[in-house]
């Protein structure tokens, strides 16, 4: 069928087109159908919209595309429009869902489509939805996972030992990457960290790392500042790397899932890309991060283990404590400066110091740099060579060398959260901190956020600040005091030390 | 947020708005994210797109939607704009997909949800993934039925017998209805027949039926039709009946999916909704049609009778032949011809005639008009009352009543594809053949179709005709054609009927 282009000011994650109802239903088509559209010798494969009234009939709406399929056809032009039939990959995801095992032809053709966006909404759920509900071998999993490297942009060095970390998240206030990096570096090993930004926590590392630098750096950019300064701190999403994942991802957001083929895949994946040779996997254990027990965490370290071994790296999992935040604050602006003192060797708090040097450190030994990793860490992070590192990395990336904590600016709306009783602190609830210091504007706001002045177990006396609140704009601070006040995210009982078991705070 | 209300001519299935990605971002908001917007009193609740160039910062882009959230909102006034959290029903389909058991009331709040519109395609996906992926039990298939039922439209009838019958599709060319219909009701039974249009098929019976009459009637039209003449063939889409099926159909569709508990609710609630007291389905069974084999039939047709026990509704099912086309014909037009050809006593395949009795004679006995139901049928058929009772429907749903089987006009286009041998008849693809009919334009094109002059076991001559392609528009003909060429949907072969088991022709 010929039809007349007009063009949609519309930007869509499919490629999509809009057509008239008449002439779909001419051509037999329905929502969830798709047409090849042709022009010239330019072609483009499209999802199939019903448009009621901003399409006439003998008319093609061409929406704009995020993705790569994304091509340019003159606003008045005529183009010819053919129904295509369903991607083989739909074939396989169907086969996926009768409980088959697929090839690793049949993965690889999944994931190419996926990052080439021509699959909808509707087979992408299906697909991820079947690794979620059904079991998946570990061949399928190292094809998905080769799949993912294999579709993106990968990175490569001549020179140098390539490390990485990961934190698989689930816990509030994480920032020891912005300690981590440094220290690795200032040893002389090589870490190109490509960090993501929040989806629904308070701040992904890359948001946080956005305070002080420039985070949106392509590939060719990470490698040159890591070959030069020794480590980067990037965001992902800036670059081509195993793309797939965030098509995924966007799919698993609003599920809250992440089944463990595509967790294991999807950090593997990354490091894979980036050519790292001793990996380190932060898994964050405790009621309210990802993995509830030390059981289940021990299983899915083995996963992460067998899966390195397939791909031939060299990978060691940590569990660290993930009951209530690392350090005291939430928020980018509150997180950089907290990150910042610690690596200037002011007063920072225990848990964010000990997790930070206990990460390197393991790196440092799988590396082969020193058999007592923490202490070895420790000495780069107290002699200042790490900070020195991070200022050398913030100028790289084209910060400020001479930024100091105590100058990163943060929200100039507060408030104080007041204990109501004497006692001590006996929940800290991560999921609804990370809610008030979302509704404070963070990560959008770079200066929103949460201080915590007293944790878990600590005593405190009625009449003091448990928590203050951050904000740059008044509307966003009320509507977090609101929020923390129906729901409490901090909770002081009396003599709550007496009736619960004890745990360990680091 | 105050925000600028700015109409967009699109016309979409969820409640939805645009947004810049900035005033998104300012208030924590991602794709997949819901926001209600309020106007004075009134107010919906949207799912946020991001839209790159269509909408100014300040401004949020509301577009009409399909489904009853609509609200009308002027163009250029201020409206409030908030991110509301997903509906409860989002936890109870993640409760589902952890492998736990739904309670009536989460049954029903998810089933009221889908027909408000208020879940994504991600989270209805997950739903119906769900009923195909895991178990569910007999509790939650009967609560699934009476949700749908009590989120629509419901019949009901002074006086009379309400008897009603149902194909589980299939197979094409199943005009049966066209009979069974007059049949029943020249019998004093009431039969107000919901039927639907094709999806994938080349003619629902509404699209059939629309050949002699209107079919868009509303609930009261059916109601006072069938209490005038005994019976209606409606298109159920017109009606608000079951109207949750709707919508899980368009997320089954592209991945060809019918789970089992959502099959069994979809057809159960329509049938309960017009409050038949006797039900007869017709499960067709064969290679090409939905149910593989008698024996899953036969634990098919269990299901039906155990879930109308719980409905208190009489079930009985009938297992046919489902190997080849029902008649000769395919496409609506055709199809309309060849049932008021059979109901005017001219020459009618043998298996529409038995196989429309067959069904209609099931109603009867269970009815207890009769022991020998398919004789009665017969009895019915051939005396003209079935005739004369259809002219009564046509008329009353606005058709010609005077309208004779000859003078049904077909597509004016014609094709004969030949037998390259001397042979039999050794394969009849029903998918193959609906393709074909499809490309030649059906079921929009109401003349477009297939004839065809032999049948599986049929012995040919090289040379003769096997089956006739019918179009209204010369280039759908010859896509038709092409299609037919490239993948022949009639295969000949020599001295088959020796070669293959035999298989009975009704």
């Amino acid at each position: 069928m010929r039809l007349k282009v007009k063009s949609i000011p519309l930007r869509l994650e499919h490629s999509s087109v809009m057509m008239n109802p008449d002439d779909a239903a001419e051509l037999g088509l329905i929502v969830g159908d798709r047409v090849k559209v042709t022009y010239g010798k330019k072609f483009c494969v499209s999802d199939v919209h019903i448009a009621i009234e901003m399409v006439e009939r003998g008319e093609i709406g061409l929406c704009k595309t995020v993705g790569p399929c994304e091509i340019h056809i003159p606003e008045g032009v005529e183009v010819d429009v053919k129904p295509v039939s369903k991607p083989k990959s739909v074939e396989y995801i169907k086969k996926r869902m009768r409980g088959e095992k697929l090839t690793k032809d049949e993965i690889y053709a999944i994931i190419n489509d996926i990052v080439v966006n021509m699959l909808t909404e509707v087979e992408l759920t299906a697909f991820v939805m079947s690794d979620y509900l059904l079991d998946v071998d570990f061949n399928e999993i190292e094809w998905l996972t080769r799949a993912m490297i294999d579709t993106g942009e990968t990175l490569s060095f001549e020179r140098g030992v390539i490390v990485d970390k990961h934190s698989i998240g689930g816990v509030p206030g994480n920032k020891i990457t912005l300690l981590v990096v440094p220290i690795i570096a200032a040893s002389g090993l090589l870490i190109p960290k490509t960090a993501s930004r929040a989806i629904t926590s308070a701040s992904g590392t890359a948001d946080t790392m956005e305070v002080l630098a420039d985070v949106n750096l392509g590939i060719d950019e990470i490698r040159e500042i890591t070959e030069i300064v020794g480590g980067v701190i990037a965001w992902g999403g800036a670059t081509n790397i195993a793309p797939a994942d965030d098509r995924i991802i966007r799919v698993e957001y609003p599920l809250s899932i992440d089944p463990k083929p595509q967790l294991l895949a999807s950090v593997m994946a990354k490091k894979g890309a980036i050519g790292a040779k001793h990996i380190v996997i932060d898994i964050p254990v405790g009621e309210g991060s990802k993995v509830p027990s030390i059981e289940v965490g021990r299983e899915l370290s083995n996963d992460f283990a067998e899966l390195g071994r397939r791909l031939g790296l060299n990978v060691s999992c940590v569990m660290t404590y993930g009951g209530q935040p690392v350090g005291r604050t939430i928020g980018p602006a509150l997180e950089a400066k907290e990150g910042m003192a610690a690596l200037e060797n002011l007063k920072a708090p225990k848990s964010l110091i000990e997790k930070a040097i206990g990460v390197a450190g393991v790196l440092l030994e799988m590396a082969g740099k020193t058999t007592n990793g923490a202490e070895y860490a420790k000495q780069i992070l107290t002699s200042g060579k790490a900070l020195e590192k991070f200022k050398e990395i913030i100028e790289a990336q084209g910060g400020d060398h001479g930024i100091k904590s105590e100058e990163i600016p943060v929200g100039d709306k507060k408030y104080d959260v007041i204990a109501p009783i004497d006692g001590a602190v006996s929940v800290i609830d991560n999921k609804k901190l990370v809610k008030v210091a979302r509704a404070a504007g963070a990560p959008k706001d770079k200066g929103a956020g949460i201080v915590l002045h007293k944790k878990g177990g600590h005593h405190i006396k009625a009449g003091n600040v448990l928590f203050t609140i951050y904000a740059e704009k008044e509307w966003k601070l009320e509507q977090a005091i609101e929020l923390a006040t129906i729901d409490p995210p901090v909770i002081v009982s009396g003599m709550i030390l007496e009736r619960y078991p004890s745990y360990k705070i680091i």
